[in-house]
């Protein structure tokens, strides 16, 4: 499935998450990757990056564009809430 | 048509970015923006990001999520070509 991943995350820990991602998808810009996952892949992504964030501070936010309206899902923290979509 | 928006500038001009942007859609994290904009706005948004960044270092991408496949543009540098989703 066609993935979005957008990361915001402390410094120290910017470089682990960018070499993570790396393996699985492809970056776009800061911050930003893209890229064709299976379902299986999704879940190492998630399981993965649980092992390097830290919920309480950083966020990562996964755009699933499978159909219309896509799936989100967030992974950490939620810095805003996006009501207006939904 | 919901859009997530993703910019990837240089330092001086984040804020202006930030700030722009505000007035369209909503922030979900650094450097990412979200929301549900009429093809008007989303040329509004295009025209007064023009004459805040600078092309050459600035990147700023649209992901416009009508149907699957999603369309995607970007304006300033593209600086990942990204091939495997097309």
């Amino acid at each position: 499935m066609r993935t979005i991943v957008v990361y915001d995350v402390e410094e120290k820990r910017v470089q682990k998450v960018l070499k993570f991602l790396r393996r699985y998808l492809n970056w776009v810009q800061n911050s930003v990757f893209e890229g064709e996952i299976t379902y299986t892949e999704f879940k190492e992504i998630k399981q993965g990056l649980k092992k390097i964030i830290k919920p309480e501070t950083d966020s990562v936010i996964f755009y699933k564009l499978k159909d219309a309206p896509y799936e989100k899902e967030v992974l950490g923290v939620e810095k805003s809430n996006v009501t207006n979509l939904y």
